[in-house]
């Protein structure tokens, strides 16, 4: 489940309630195309948007959709204890592993860090993955407070920011970051441009953003860098390069606004799906979106035909 | 209300329950004190940590031991339909006023932050005061945001970040946003440090974290240095300097965790009264603290012997 392609797929809204069909929808066709998992209410899953209520829902509807694929659940807040409960209600609804960042409102310190993952860490019956995420949280990891929480109960798996382009540098950064875990955690990557370079020098997982809603391009890209030989690297750098368009809308606009807008251009959500005050991308980046849309089909008629 | 002392109270935990006994004492305290208005629920009163049941609570309590004394409560929160509904809430509670930061966890764009507002303050009977706290949130007001938001209706006041050191630059940043304002909208100076020279720069208000503990001294800075004469300014000075080493604990840890300390240490709160996974001053931030309460303590005696 730490391995290969997790997705993330959106938490659609509409009427700012939760779209649960348009939700079960993404996560059934998720199970379908065959991710290795899937993390419903991570940042793509605008947890922290969500109330208690509203993500016992999601959370349920996501392990009800999944069929047999692993369901991994966000439980990120501001308060231990609220987070405390949403492991709680995570794990009735059947996740077979957590997600949680450090997020805060008060800058926090690593005490306050090691300490939020103790707590919850040892009231878990299931795995953890650790959200190393500072475009949102504002909080920086040192090596040492990683290898004291991968050193935790329950600490399967970390979810690491982008790595270095330049795959020697990202080797080395990858190997780094392996020296300070246990031999049973993994090391996923996430930010979506850096997937080929981040499994080629050694990430076990990639936490993927547009996995949770294009996860043909998204496993093409998995299992080429994974395939560990020339033809594979051949192959994913050609899945990564098509999507170039994306990443660059990401770069200016943040994935979450731009995967939202694709979504709502496929059809798979109503406009506006994110939620207020978050707004979504103007006309000029919609109609980027578009014209990635079409490039993306005509490519897919083409490889069918 | 939107000039002179606003005290922003602590809201003290104990057992990871709102201590309304504790909270109410505060409260009544700085009525008695004679501050201008006491505003429930700021950063120094954990807002974004607490649930709207613990809000609602808060905010009526805060009204009720505040006797005259004018309250206003935060109704701070990630997205706009929750910020309304504390919005409500605060105003069926009895606020005077409401005070809104742009929280986020994804980044907001400036066209968030305008939506957020004049969503919220469409639906408003009360004044808003605008909470520009980037060291929280992480969002920069721009000047043309700070005009545009300030035109909105209900808008009365903007609680600006620590102003410039030097007098001289001081008195220039506040004059160039007085300029961006419509006249009855005030600007509020943060950052304790900085009060004398943000009153003093032409600021109409301190939005104060120790006025919420120590009323007195905090008093004694604003009209001492509100009266526009050298002796008003020598008082202010003086009774800033006072207070030195607290200045030089929320510098090195933050007002909120060296004021929870210190109201700890009075016995006015409950040992740990923050919430988890905000781990209140280590051992030497405590001695730190005592050795000033001491100093207090001394210092008023002699004033009253």
């Amino acid at each position: 489940m730490f391995t290969g392609l997790s997705a993330f797929p959106l938490t659609p809204l509409v009427d700012d309630t939760v779209d649960l069909p348009a939700f079960e929808r993404l996560v059934g066709g998720l199970d379908v195309a065959g991710v290795d998992s899937i993390t419903a209410l991570g940042s793509t899953g605008s947890y922290l948007y969500l109330d208690r209520d509203e993500r016992r829902l999601v959370a349920r509807a996501a392990v009800e959709s999944a069929g047999a694929t692993p369901v991994m659940v966000g439980i990120g807040a501001l308060r231990t204890s609220q987070v405390q409960r949403l492991a709680d209600d995570a794990q009735e609804a059947g996740a077979a592993a957590v997600l949680l960042a450090p997020v805060s409102y008060q800058p926090l310190t690593g005490d306050d860090v090691l300490g939020l993952y103790t707590d919850v860490t040892a009231g878990l019956s299931v795995p953890l993955v650790v959200y190393d995420n500072p475009g949102t949280t504002r909080f920086t990891f040192t090596d040492e407070l990683y290898a004291r929480i991968a050193a935790l109960p329950n600490v399967a798996s970390i979810k690491i920011p982008p790595v270095p382009a330049d795959p020697a540098d990202a080797a080395a950064h990858v190997q780094r970051i392996r020296a300070l875990l246990p031999e049973h955690v993994t090391i996923g990557v996430s930010g979506d441009a850096a997937a080929v370079t981040g499994l080629e020098a050694g990430c076990d997982a990639w936490y993927s953003v547009i996995g949770g809603l294009l996860p043909e391009p998204a496993l093409a890209i998995t299992r080429g860098a994974l395939a560990g030989d020339p033809a594979g690297h051949e192959a994913a750098a050609a899945a990564s390069a098509r999507l170039e368009p994306l990443w660059q809308l990401f770069r200016e606009h943040g994935s979450l606004r731009v995967t939202a807008a694709l979504a709502e251009h496929l059809g798979l959500a109503t406009v506006p799906s994110l939620p207020l005050p978050l707004r979504g991308l103007d006309a000029a980046g919609r109609a980027r979106v578009a014209t990635f849309a079409e490039m993306l089909d005509a490519d897919s008629e083409l490889a069918t035909t």
